[in-house]
């Protein structure tokens, strides 16, 4: 097969399907040209290309925003490539520097295990265990030894590496990268020659170091791999990347009916870009409910939809409907089978000030701020809104809500 | 013993002498306050100081600017001190980058091997080897490991390593620096962690490198080290630098009659320099002799007493007194004992050019050279000069010179 006959020959459907697949939701496909070819290779030998996607287990558990590479994985995996799912245990010594100010604080071997065994569970949750090569960097960092480390080094300039967006920032805003962070673009790409990896996936903050898999093979003797990056994932807010410290995110190990309500809150602009990057629907079965959205149907169905598909994905089918009915109980203004009970005293007026008791049924950290909630209209009892703060509650049982999610059963007696 | 008690009291008369040992011909001393308490506790204590100088065997061998800083070595050594002749087998390798506008190109590790043997040699034609701590770098390089490499690396930061001038030159001039090049200091500055130095000796291109090891040293919680750079030894141009590209050197190999010539040749005013760096005279007796030539005596005389302790150093007491008779004859226009005899075969009119005499004796590359060489007054043929090139030679046997040190006899038939 010669390049020639590549670039001229129409391109088979069952390539161009592959690279629409590859494609949904990207940000970058680099090059694209060298990506059909190996779809085309791997469909001409019945040989699997190989794809690498690298996390380095820094924090213990992920939120569905990682998830959008992993979804991507599993698309390519379904497509019978062979995806490998390396877990940066040695890397992660240094800290991926990607993207951040500061230097990343180490963490201890024991830190790095465990947060490695979360990370590899929450992966399984997307990509088939039974298909998915599992591989830890140390395995050929530990063998470079102190040579292979100065060798390594020798295969890049100062200059091109200080061109890395941050790396530049930092240095002309005067804050200190350290050396040991100018090695790890390095050691992702010597990834790429010790799996002969054929594409890495990344997020676009990524691309640098995906980069560097390629002119690293290419110094090795390897074809080198194509680079893949997606988009941030957008968080709740529907205006920043999800991220933790943003508080705008789903964890995957969050509580199914918690999971539910959280994907119901987003707007209906971003539940198609969620569409795009979280679902497993085709790009035709998505085309046709927009179509149906556009035609009069509630958009709301088309978020049920999808919150069910992410719930169950990291919970259960029945799990996923169970959370269907408990937001819906919600919804209605009705109350959840599982609220906590909670017993006060009552005061020796005999009765409790409502601020009191938000405050002592942990639903307000403060009476002040109990005073704010109820201001705003968040404030329930037994599903009648209170507006008095005045308000006083004596002897009996109580259902209080505040906001769409907080409540409890509160005995005063 | 206390810091203010070191700082306030008078200096000990044995202190003061051996700091005057210290400081002789050298660039800087950093810190002096430090040196003068190691000195002491030293002194206090009976433990010897550790004095490091390492050596990357880059080429195979020295010429005597390098044994500036063996000489200071050698002058510590005799004080009683641990001196350390560190062979940087593993960081060569890299090679240092130090003062260089180019990356090095890598030795191979039987060039490595070869050369260190040779610098061994070198060095201990100045060291007394009996007292003398020989190591290699590679012993606790390799033992870092890549781990271990990650780990120093992370002790200093890209900003204060572009700090260097030579970096900092070539980083701005976009001369590429190679990403292992950063990593040389930090390895020399580990040797001295290794080796708990307590004062490290180079040239005075050395000083960042020098520096790091304190920096390093106190990162592993180590007293740091004192630092001593020795200036750049003059070449016999006077002018510039000692250097091999520059041809203006003596090889430390050289034969025993070209030493001493060498030496003789270059000008009263660097045989002073030469003094303080390359003799082990000690300072008084300098300064008497100084005064004696300034008094009327001839200061050849003092040349040739350099001349001899240089050339009895590498050679032995007896060469140097040969050598000083060789170089008196052929001063006073007489012949050397040892000159090579060379038979030529006369041609058809019975004679021979004196150029093809020049050329086949070996004492000019080509005819062409040989004219130019008459023409500028060097040829002499049985002492007289030659002055015309058309000059044929009979048969017989001749003594035949170039300038004051080449010479042949010359037997045509």
């Amino acid at each position: 097969m010669s390049d020639a006959k590549l670039t001229t020959a129409p391109i088979p459907d069952e390539i161009q399907e592959a690279l629409a697949i590859s494609l949904r939701g990207c940000d970058e496909l680099l090059p694209q040209d060298d990506w059909v070819k190996k779809l085309t290779r791997s469909a001409q030998t019945g040989t699997p290309l190989r794809i690498k996607l690298g996390l380095d287990p820094t924090a213990p558990d992920i939120h569905i925003g990682h998830t959008v590479v992993l979804n991507k994985m599993r698309q390519l995996q379904d497509l019978g490539h062979q995806v490998i799912f390396l877990i940066g245990d040695f890397t992660t010594l240094i800290g991926d520097p990607s993207g951040r100010d500061s230097t990343r604080p180490p963490l201890t071997a024991e830190q790095i295990q465990v947060n490695a065994e979360t990370y590899k569970a929450q992966a399984y949750k997307v990509l088939d265990p039974s298909k998915t090569e599992l591989r830890y960097n140390s395995e050929w960092c530990d063998q470079l030894g102190a040579r292979g480390m100065i060798q390594l080094s020798a295969k890049y300039t100062v200059a091109r590496m200080m061109e890395r967006n941050d790396f530049h920032q930092r240095f002309h805003e005067g804050n200190s990268i350290s050396l040991h962070e100018f090695i790890y673009p390095l050691l992702q790409g010597y990834d790429s020659v010790a799996l002969k990896s054929d594409l890495e996936l990344g997020g676009t903050d990524q691309k640098f170091n995906l980069m560097m898999g390629r002119h690293l093979q290419q110094e090795y003797g390897q074809e080198p791999q194509c680079v893949l990056t997606m988009p941030l994932l957008v968080g709740l807010d529907g205006v920043q990347k999800m991220s933790k410290s943003k508080n705008n995110y789903i964890g995957i190990t969050e509580d199914a009916n918690t999971m539910f309500a959280k994907v119901m809150s987003i707007s209906d602009a971003l539940m198609w870009d969620w569409y795009t990057l979280l679902s497993f629907m085709s790009l035709a079965e998505i085309a046709a409910l927009k179509l149906e959205i556009e035609g009069g149907r509630n958009p709301r169905d088309a978020k049920v939809l999808l919150a069910k598909e992410i719930t169950a994905r990291f919970h259960s089918g029945a799990a996923a409907e169970a959370a269907e009915q408990d937001f819906v109980n919600r919804s209605r203004g009705g109350v959840p089978d599982d609220i906590p009970d909670v017993a006060l005293p009552l005061g020796e007026g005999g009765a409790l000030g409502i601020g009191q008791v938000l405050k002592q049924a942990n639903l307000a950290p403060s009476t002040s701020e109990a005073n704010r909630l109820i201001d705003g209209g968040g404030v329930r009892v037994d599903s009648s809104v209170v507006s008095d703060k005045g308000l006083k509650l004596g002897a009996g049982t109580y259902v209080v809500q505040v906001g769409k999610r907080k409540f409890a059963r509160v005995t005063l007696a």
